[in-house]
């Protein structure tokens, strides 16, 4: 149940950093990386570390892919992270596999080989300066949202037995914004975000890192 | 009252079709970029262009910076960028200024260049990934709030007169989540939610791109 990075550069080493902050047991991480030198600093921040070609079976063995919680692909070439997903996911059908890609065009191949979340930084960046242009505040929102430190911060979890029946904007641990129900995307101005239901998984902004119980609203 | 748009490399580009996505005209558009390869492309998207270096008084006052409605700076160097951001503070002290900077040590200098908002695809790139082992969804919502397609987008505005003294619960363009009062920052569970003020900055998830009137609540 331990979370793989593999490709210790910038994106991996930024995503260990996160999730040390996030409150992840640096010890739950296993950094494989083919370069020595990078692996240094991921044993610094008291990670396991494994220098090996992750494209190869036997190096994904030796982490004991088929038994992570959670694979992160941030090789540094878009080539070598899709090859790495495939071979993943062929030992893994079941993994989630997140993959950082930064040709455009390789957002769907990466998709194909097996990938359950694909990030573009570059494309994201694109996104976001253009949101800047219609306000000053959106991008550092942004940011907020999707980091553990700040004011809020972006959470996902199953509807609770207590909350079914109810809408969305009844629950109180969040303000609810989308529920996923099966393959539909519902959003919380739609009418089957009127009545939660038994294994829906909402998604809610909520106050704060430390904020795990109901909000007090004003 | 035009946008300039600084290097028209990966992030530069991507900002430019974000751009006229969102329904901005291309000539309104004005590219600068040492590279006149690049421009080609910038031109035949229907943006105005212009060959120089950007770190230059000269071509910034070459496109009228202290006209521009907002600048964008990515030239692919932090160095560059943030001599640019320099050049183009000091000719246009009250220009809305976004950055893309690369190396997270170079955010500081940037703000201190004068960049409005700073922007870093690297960092941006961990948090999703970091956020994606806790939820196979977040990163998808996080690229579905930032792109004007998809089903949702975030959206800044001034409060407007008939919302003043109402809750930002109350608001019926979307759902706010953060008010910008002078110098606070007031999130939706906040007592400064309560009742909206005239002159707040209200940020606000709003369904789709085509959506500025008022949702109708399910
Ligand atoms: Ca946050
Ligand atoms: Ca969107």
């Amino acid at each position: 149940n331990h979370i793989i990075v593999t490709g210790f550069g910038t994106s991996g080493s930024e995503a260990v950093h996160e999730l040390l902050a996030r409150g992840v047991d640096p010890r739950e991480i296993v950094v494989v990386d083919p370069d020595e030198k990078a692996l240094i600093q991921a044993e610094d921040l008291g990670c396991n570390v494994m220098c090996g070609d992750s494209t190869r079976d036997r190096t994904l063995k030796d982490v004991a892919v088929h038994r992570a919680r959670t694979l992160i692909v941030s090789a540094g070439r878009d080539d070598t992270s899709i090859l790495i997903t495939l071979t993943a996911r062929h030992l893994a059908p079941r993994l989630p596999i997140s993959i950082v890609v930064r040709n455009e065009d390789n957002e769907l191949p990466a998709r194909q080989a097996g990938a359950t979340t694909v990030i573009n930084p570059v494309s994201f960046a694109g996104l976001l300066l253009a949101g800047s242009t219609s306000g000053p505040h959106i991008a550092d929102y942004m940011a907020d949202l999707a980091a553990t430190g700040g004011q809020v911060r972006l959470h996902e979890r199953c509807v609770m037995p207590e909350e079914v029946g109810g809408p969305l904007s009844a629950i109180r641990t969040g303000l609810g914004v989308r529920i996923y129900r099966g393959t539909q995307v519902i959003g919380f101005w739609e009418p089957g975000a009127a009545q939660l239901q038994s294994g829906d998984m909402i998604i809610e902004i909520v106050a704060g890192v430390e904020h795990d119980g109901p909000h007090n609203p004003a």
